[in-house]
This record gives C-alpha cells, sequence and structure tokens, in this order.
C-alpha cells in the first residue's frame, strides 16, 4: 500500500490539474482516505501522502479541503516574483517583459465568488476537521500560492494596489498539531496564511510578500514557531500577528514594508520576538496589545522611514507619530538591547508639536527596558517610480548630520512600576520617575557610575 | 552509475520494506558500497547515495548500520502527531479516533530484544566506521523514527507514560564531519539522537517530543549547530545534552516541557545558547557543569511553571527549588538580555522556607551576568485531563498580581569574581559584596546614575 | 506542458552529464526556453522548471549560464568532507582512506582555462539577464559544487593549501530578486557565492567551507538574509562579506576559521549581525568599513584564538593585534550583548608593547557599546597535524588562570560621540571621556549605582 502514497497531480487520471488542481487535489485526498481506511491495527494504519504539484501553472477553481493527517503537498519551487511592480508598469511595456507572473509549482487562486461564498474565508486550501484527536503534521513545502490580482477598494488607488481581493492562501480552522508551513511563496493574497489553535506549528524560510495580511496565528496556541521567514504585507495589514498565544518563537525573520505592523500581540504571552531584523513606513511596527505580557522583544534591528515609492505616497497606516514604534500594553514584558532607527523627514511628522515616541508603554505594570539604542534622523524625503532603486536609496542614506528629536521611551501614566535603564538620555524619556524606575544613558561628561 | 544512486525502499527486490525495512536498506547499502567500491581515481569514486522512503508505515526488525560517506536516507513527512494524548485516552474511545499513531514516512522501531543486545545502544540507525577520514556528510531528512511503545519502569506510571524503552532513534558512535539531521520527526523513543564525536553538524528544524532525551552529543566536537528545532523530553531526560563542546551553537529552538533540563553543558566552552525558547516545569532549565566556560546564554526566555496535565502531576526532575534556574559552574560565562518568568504555586515548592532561585553561580570565576529580567508570580496550580488545553491555559495566565519572592541571582561562595548588573533587586541578589561585583537594578526613587 | 517541467540530468538525451553536466543543463536551459516562450496570457505562461542531479560525480566542463527565472537546480546532498585534510595526508597513505573526495550530488568544476577566460569570473554556474523584470526566484539546492585542487600562488604554501584556483562556484552578475541558496555545499573555490545586487536573497542552511571567500554580496542590495550556515573562507578570503546594503540579516551562523575576517561589512546600513557563532585566528573577525552605519552587532559569541594546525602555522592575515576584533568606522552602529573570548600567547601578539584591542571605534560618531562580556587568557600555543584534534583541544582549553592584558574598547580620536556601558574596567576603555559618554563595568568594592 505503501508504495502508492506518492501522488502527482499532473499524474492522477481524474480531472484536469491545469485548469483545476483544486478538483484533482481533492479526488486525490478521498483516494487516500479510501485506501488508508483500515482500522487501526498493528501500531499502524494511516500514514498519510505526499501531493507532488511539479513547476508549472495549475489553475484552481475548487478548494481543497484537508481533514486527514500527515498530509504533505509539495512543490519544487516558490516562485516569487513582485506582481506588484509589473502591475505599476505602464501595460504597453509588457510585451517587453521577460515574463508577467510568478512561477515555480504555481497555484493560480480563481475560485469563483459563487464558490468562495460558501467558504467565508475564500482560501484555497482549508484545513478543517471536527472529533479527536487534533489533526497533526499537515505541511505545505515549496509551491507558490498566488492570488493574481488586487481589486479596487473604493479609494482612489488603482485596483492592483489595493492588497484586497478576498482570497487566503491557507487557512486551518480549527486545532492542529505539528503543522509545518516551509519554503513556501505566497503573493497577492489578502490573506496568505491564517492558522487558528496551533500547537507546535513551524512557520519556517518563507516568502509572503505582497499580500495584505501576510501570517496570521488566530484563536490561540502555543509552543510554535516563526523563524527565517521573509515577510511583507500591505499598509493596513499585519506581517505577523498573533492572539492568544503562549511560547511563541518570533525569530530571525527579516520583515519589510509595508505592513501596518511588523509584529502585532494580542494577548500573548511569554514568548519572544528576537534577532529579527524589521522595516516599516509607519509607527506601530512592534506592538504588544491586550495585556500582552511577560514577553521578550531582544536583539532585533527596528527600521522605520518613509515610503520611497510614488505609487504608494500619501499611503499609510494612519497612526500618530506618538503611537509609538514599539508600542506595549501589558505587564512584565522585556525589551532588550535592540537598536532603533527612525529616520523621517519632519515636515511630515502627524504628532502635532510633540517629538515622535519610540517605545510607548501605554497600561501595565513591571516592563524592563534595557540598552536600546535610538538612532533619530531628519531626512528629506524623496520618492521615485522604480521601487527597488527607491527603496536601496533610501536604505543606504545615513544623514546623521541632521538628528531629529525623539522620545526613546514613554509610560503613560497608566503604565507603572517599569525599569527603564539605558535607553536615552533623561530628556528623551517620559515617565513619572515617581511610578517608574529610570537610569537614563549617561551623556557625554557626566560621571561614570 | 550515478543514475542509479537513487533508491526507492518500496523498489528494492531485497526484502519486504513494510515487515523490515532494516533488512531492505542494508541490502542497498551492501549495493552502494559494492558499486562504489572502485579505488578512488581522476578526482571522484564514491558519491554516496540517497534512500528514499516514501509515506507509509515501515516496521523495522534489523537495525540499519551505516559505513558510508555521503549517505542520505529520505522521506516525505515527519509524522508527529502525539502518542502521549492517545495512550492516555480510555482504550474504549480509541475506535472514535481519527487515527492512532504516527504518520508519514514512517520508521517503526522494532527490533527483537535478543537483537538489540548485539548492539548495546538498540538504535534503529547505528553510524560507525572505523579508520580515516572520518565519515561524513550523513543526512537524515523528512522522515519519522517511532518507538511504538514506552514499558513499565517499576513506577507507579501507566508504562506508556515511563519515557523508557531501551529504544534509540539514531546513534552515531564515532568521529563524524558535517553530518546533517532536518526535518525529521522523533517520538517514542527512549533517545532520540545521540551522536558522538561531531564537528559541524547541523541539527535543524526537526520535531523531537515525546523521547526520554532529545538531542544527545556526546564524546566531543566542535563547530556545530542545533538550529530551529521545536523539542521536548522526558520528565528524567534531557532535551538538548552536550558534552566537551567547543563551538556549539544553540540557537532559534523551541523547547517545551518536559525535559529535567531544557539545555544542559557538561564542560562545555565557548558555545552559544541564544534566542531560544525554553519551558520547563522544573528547576535546572539551563545547567552549565563541570567547569563549562566562556560561554553565552542570551536573548533568551525562559519560563517555568507547574505540570497541568493530571497523568503526569506529582512527576518532577527532584530537584529543589533552590537548585537554580539557570545554574553555572564554570569561569567567564555570560548570561545576558533573557527574559526568565517562574510561575509557581508557593504551597509547592521544595526549597524549605527560601525563596526559590532564578540564576545561581556554584563555583567558578569572572562570569558576566547582565539586563536579565525576572518575572515571578505565585499562582494556584491547576490541572487538567486534557493535555492540550491545560497548558494553553497556564501558558496564558498572567498573574501579575500575586508576585513571588525569589532570588534572581545567587552567588554561592565557591564562585567569585562575578559581575552582577541589573537583574535584581539589592535584596534579591546573594552575593558576597567583597568577592563579586554587583550593580542592582534600579528601583523607584532611587537617584538615577 | 507542466508535467514536463522536471528535468533529470542523466535523462537528458543531449550530451553526457557525466563528462559534461554544464553541457547538458545548457541544453535543458534551451529547452525550457522554447517550451516556455509563449506570450504571457491568460496569467501564465513561464512557470520555469527544476533540473535535478541525483547522488554522483558530474564534471563540468561547460559554464552554466542562467537567464531565466524560477529556475530550481537541485540535488540529493550537500556532499561536503574536508578535502583540506585529505591534501595534508601523505599520499602513500591515500590508498588506506575510505573515500578521497567529497560526494553528494556533486560537480566538479573544471572549466578549461581557455573558457574560463571567456568568462573572467570563472563560475560554474553564471546568473545574468538583461532587461526588465530583474530575474527572479532562481534556487540553489542540495547539492555540492567542488572546485577539486587550489593551485600554486608563488607561496611557500602547499599548491593545495593557497585557497586559490580562480574558480568560483555561483556568481550572479546583475539585479535579482527573491534567490535561494538552501542545504548546499562548497569546497575548493576561490569564491564559492557571489551576488550582485541581491533583493530579498535568502541564503540558509548551507555548508561553506574550505574556500578562499564563502559568502559574498557585490554591489549593493536589500532585505536580504544569511542565515544558520556553517562558513569558514581562507585566510585572506572572506566568510560572510556585503557592501552597500541595507537592512540585510546575519543570524544564526557558526562561522569557523580561517578567514580573514567573519564578516565584513563595507558601506553596509542598517543591518543585523545577532546571535551567531564566531570564531577566527586573527584580528578583525567583524568589521564595519566604510561608513558601515545603524547596524546592530548583538548576542554573539566571537572567539579568537590561534591556528592549532601544523600545516597552516605562520599563516594569518597580516594584521596587528591593535586592529580590534571588532573594527567600526561609521556612525550609530550598536554593540549589544556579546561574549568575546580571546586566547592567545602573548609572545606572538603583534601590537608591539600595548595590548590587543577587542572593540575598537575607528571613525564616525554615535555608536553604542554596551553590555559587552571579553574574557581574555594568555595560553601557551601548541599545535598538532591532525587539524580536528588540534582545534578540539584548542576550542576546550580554558586557561583562565592566565588572564591576559586587553583593552576592551577604544575609541580612536576620529570616533566621538560614542557611548559606552559595562564593557570593561576604566583602565580597559581608551576614550576620551570629554568626547564620548562611559560607564565603565563596575568592579567589586565599588559602590553599587
Amino acid at each position: 500500500m505503501s508504495a502508492a502514497n506518492r501522488y502527482d497531480v499532473t499524474e492522477w487520471p481524474v480531472g484536469d490539474p491545469f485548469d483545476d488542481v483544486g478538483e484533482v487535489m481533492m479526488s486525490i485526498l478521498a483516494d487516500i482516505k479510501r485506501r488508508q481506511s483500515a482500522t487501526d491495527e498493528n501500531d499502524g494504519g494511516k500514514p498519510g501522502a505526499v501531493i507532488y504539484i511539479p513547476p508549472g501553472d495549475f489553475r484552481l477553481r475548487t478548494q481543497v479541503v484537508i481533514d486527514a493527517s500527515f498530509l504533505r503537498i509539495e512543490g519544487s519551487g516558490h516562485g516569487f516574483t513582485s506582481s506588484s511592480i509589473r502591475f505599476n508598469v505602464p501595460e504597453d511595456e509588457w510585451p517587453d517583459l521577460h515574463e508577467l507572473w510568478p512561477g515555480g509549482s504555481r497555484i493560480l487562486v480563481d475560485i469563483p465568488p459563487e464558490r468562495r461564498a460558501q467558504r467565508s474565508d475564500g482560501a484555497a486550501f482549508l484545513v478543517e476537521r471536527q472529533g479527536s484527536p487534533r489533526i497533526s503534521s499537515v505541511e505545505f513545502s515549496n509551491f507558490c500560492i498566488d492570488g493574481l490580482h488586487f481589486t479596487a477598494d473604493g479609494s482612489d488607488r488603482h485596483p492592483e494596489n489595493t492588497y484586497a481581493n478576498g482570497k487566503t492562501g491557507i487557512h486551518v480552522a480549527g486545532a492542529n498539531d505539528s503543522f509545518r508551513v516551509n519554503g513556501m511563496g505566497f503573493v497577492y493574497l489578502e490573506h496568505a496564511l491564517t492558522i487558528h489553535n496551533a500547537d507546535a506549528l513551524s512557520i519556517h524560510d518563507n516568502f509572503v510578500a505582497e499580500c495584505g495580511s501576510c501570517i496570521e496565528l488566530r484563536g490561540w496556541g502555543q509552543a510554535s514557531k516563526i523563524t527565517d521567514n521573509l515577510i511583507g504585507a500591505g499598509p493596513s495589514g499585519y506581517s505577523i500577528y498573533a492572539e492568544n498565544h503562549g511560547g511563541l518563537l518570533v525569530t530571525a525573520n527579516n520583515v519589510f514594508p509595508r505592513g501596518a505592523s511588523s509584529v502585532y500581540f494580542s494577548g500573548v504571552t511569554r514568548s519572544s520576538i528576537t534577532a529579527n531584523r524589521l522595516h516599516s513606513f509607519y509607527p506601530g511596527m512592534v506592538v504588544l496589545d491586550a495585556d500582552s505580557s511577560e514577553n521578550l522583544v531582544a536583539s532585533n534591528h527596528l527600521l522605520r522611514d518613509h515610503e520611497p515609492w510614488t505609487p504608494f505616497l500619501g499611503v499609510d497606516n494612519g497612526l500618530d507619530d506618538g503611537y509609538g514604534l514599539v508600542r506595549i500594553s501589558g505587564n512584565g514584558n522585556s525589551v532588550i538591547g535592540n537598536h532603533i532607527s527612525e529616520v523621517v523627514d519632519s515636515r511630515s511628522l502627524r504628532s502635532a508639536g510633540t517629538p515622535p515616541t519610540i517605545i510607548r508603554l501605554v497600561a501595565g505594570t513591571g516592563n524592563y527596558v534595557a540598552t536600546n539604542h535610538v538612532v533619530a534622523s531628519d531626512v528629506s524625503a524623496s520618492s521615485s517610480g522604480s521601487a527597488f532603486e527607491a527603496q536601496v536609496d533610501a536604505l543606504l542614506s545615513t544623514a546623521v548630520s541632521n538628528s531629529l528629536d525623539v522620545l526613546t521611551v514613554v509610560a503613560d501614566p497608566e503604565s507603572t512600576g517599569n525599569t527603564i535603564l539605558d535607553s536615552g538620555t533623561e530628556a528623551q524619556i517620559v515617565a513619572d520617575r515617581r511610578a517608574n524606575a529610570v537610569r537614563a544613558t549617561p551623556t557625554i561628561g557626566a560621571p561614570s557610575a
């Protein structure tokens, strides 16, 4: 039996994988379940299967609903290319382009709206199972899920720049264990990857970009990791979002713009955001919200600068510069050893009259903020019609001669009992010294302690 | 010749892979060595091979002994599911379960005891070679090694909860170079992965859980990495153990309970434990023992709370709460920028009358402990018959209102010349100020230095 | 069409893959481009392909020039073994060796010099494309590129110990997006991997050793990551080099000797070097040069000790011990929470009369150096004819009883406005206190601040 547990979507007799790979996969899944229906005896019985997607364009018109453990769907290429840049090239130049679309083992998500309505989430892949045990060890590996187009959202923006289309790449609806998402590419989806109630989930080494929101851990969960990914969401979406999770490890990710936030925790406890590189165009890069407590934010590099690309000028997440690049509402969190660069045009700041805020403690008690280094520069914003060159130019320009006044740490009256060490000068730290312990970063000429 | 260097265990003419995949693999190995026996000439000759295990249940009755370099054994699924939860479900409910066993490309380790005696370690895979050069580039990738059952150990515990069965997944007996263990699943083995004398070993992105001990680097070794794994050992075993290693990098792992320790170093020098998330139910989470020196423990999140699951109530590693969550015997180590949460029921503490100890310097000199943040809470321990829900509940409950008295850093008289900075209040640090340099974390109202 | 997008070099009708796999791959690439030449219509058209290299020895006499997106070249084994050790074994002992050469899916780079001249870089794989868009999603995965031999360089060294042969593994000549290099092995190449103008590049989990230089990011680029690799260059080469990059993440790497530097940044801004383990035999381990600014160097373990292996005694990178193990020329960088071990024989130091320098700020302003722990030991250098044992012995020997005088932080007059905290005693920090803010690490008996 086991020798037949490897399927290739292009070799399956039912359906046309180029026209509707979803139909093909549903037929394969039915075959797996039919063949592996034996009562579990003699230590075995339902080992699962692997479904292989070779490089190629595979349209998906039928949602793939997964309710079997030990299923691996794997391809041979994450296939990312920037659809965003292409859609902002005049169409009369398209015939000169080498290629127009993402590639690799590519799923073209094209579920008709009327079918999507049956599944409110519009996901290409929906994982859902009732009963016990929780579904385990479903793996998505090394293929590309492409939402094809964004659609008009009522704003002035070109439809392809809205990050909206009602499409989701992978949606896991219920409790799950030991899932793996590795080496995948996601592009032009409103939601790339949404997973509810995860235990020991691994999201590793993926490319998730040009999606409205990228990674969303919903419901609740524990002991998972989001590691070593390249991630970038849309201006009103999440790059990494988690709610009600404990023991989540977010490390070694390179999170680039846009993204309303780089990492957003809601009610998350005893989790880590460490050794990431985070880049955003707006305030609210890292938010610990809704009583997120006892988390560690350490050894990260945070850069906030300005949107350099013409098609998105004027677009942002709507937040005031007093909101905080790092914003914390909760207890006992640690913010240690981060580097934070704020590179903005002071004329475009939203915080009328007050300096922008870097780390803001909004509510809670007992947070510990130590040895963070903030570098703030006032630059003249420039923009360009070329996304890549503009971004690199902006990244490489260091204008330290025009330093910018910022508040490095602000503790609101509702946040007390915090400890703030070596994270800004006396003047840069706004905190009631009777309610918080503060040791300002030494300045030149001050006595060495 | 090379075109034939790819083998599938289900296509090999010798043996029955479903009844004894070990016999099949030994036959394949003999074929590889027979075919690649040419004297090395003209820059080539023994490139090795890949042995593929498709998804399926493959019983292993014969130990696989590997003595050839450049061998990759690969499957298509790590196949983890929780056998521990299943074995604690009443058997009359089993017919209602979707599946009972791990899956993926699954090796069922079933070497008869009489054969195991020939190989004292009882390993499914034994790597062993004499002579020069050291064996190189053996890779284990993307399959599942399942020990099937634990066995009675004389305690009151149900046999399936003992973490004991004399079985090992992979045992590397001698000096080796550039090995790789990636994407594997290990479950219900007394020892998952034991490697002696490793050089430039990579253990990356594996799922190693419900094993007595998980990763053990024995003998001595150098320049290896244990990165980005999900790991959890049994109450008397090691999650990560290393002895006499130099330049070991342990980073980006999510280590969950139980495990007598999360990371245990014995005689390890100039190595790193950084950016991990560590969770344990007992003292002794991170131990640097036997003159472990000049190591870095930084940017980790450590959580110690209590066992929430009914079948394991009362089980622990036997250590007193004065032992230290982090315990160091050695010189010149650095403990910098860690967050440590201790969440215990003070009524269940083992340290009669004295507060629990977080970081304990037992012996040695010149250790540097800086900017660590300890949050300690006194909670009423609760338990549940459901492992997952109980754990998530425990993780998410933050009870900061009941803070717990702890000693954040204790330097024993045998440990001197240490530097302790911003890692606890004056009262929380027990260290002879004439023998150690101490700067307590500033408190509210103290003058800003 | 898509079903045919998977190629095996041993099954292609044109050429002999064992004699010249380059010719075979060029023929396959022509086929891919011929078949995928359709005008992009209906959301698709050029998905790319995967070219598979099974385990085996494949000589490459013809350079592979890649100008198509979405191409994955993949093998089944990184195949590293130490050619350096083997070449330093007397040849009359070779017949007793188990194997002489690297293996796995192995490319033997053997382009004749006259053909190399046509491509000045001598690369086995050259990626180059003009026009728009940038080439995307080319992936190299799980095979071995072996340069076979080093050649005489005019020095006294044995030709096989020169790290020079004019060969490059992979050379990317122009702007590219979302490339991936995963699981590869590189050995005995003068340049392993050189990539120009990278955007969102991922170099992950590779084995790059015994190459002149290992990873070089040239030109300019952004938002890339070098993560979780094992790396070691030659004494005059780079282990990791980047120029004019922004937002580069270098994390979780284990970089071993030799390497003139472990990480060298030239004009790199807002990038991260975090949670790595770095080991070198010479000064200049981490260099931020040419106005590299606003970078974060945090939670790394740095070890500098001495060359233990007889064939390389007396070889070094030529730098004086006053050069600095970490050397910074730029503004607003952060060096936080690193452990640095310096283990040298004081009799062999090059800094006549002055103690060796650990962190040196050469030029710039506003750098922040906090909570770094330096341990320096004076040992009697010993050497051995056995590379592995000598290295392990050296790594494991801790000789704290003979502490060595070092300057932990030196700020040159050209570097001002820096903040130096808890990174050495008053005497160990050489910096104009009127131009820099200094708080020395507290010493025993000093009042607690």
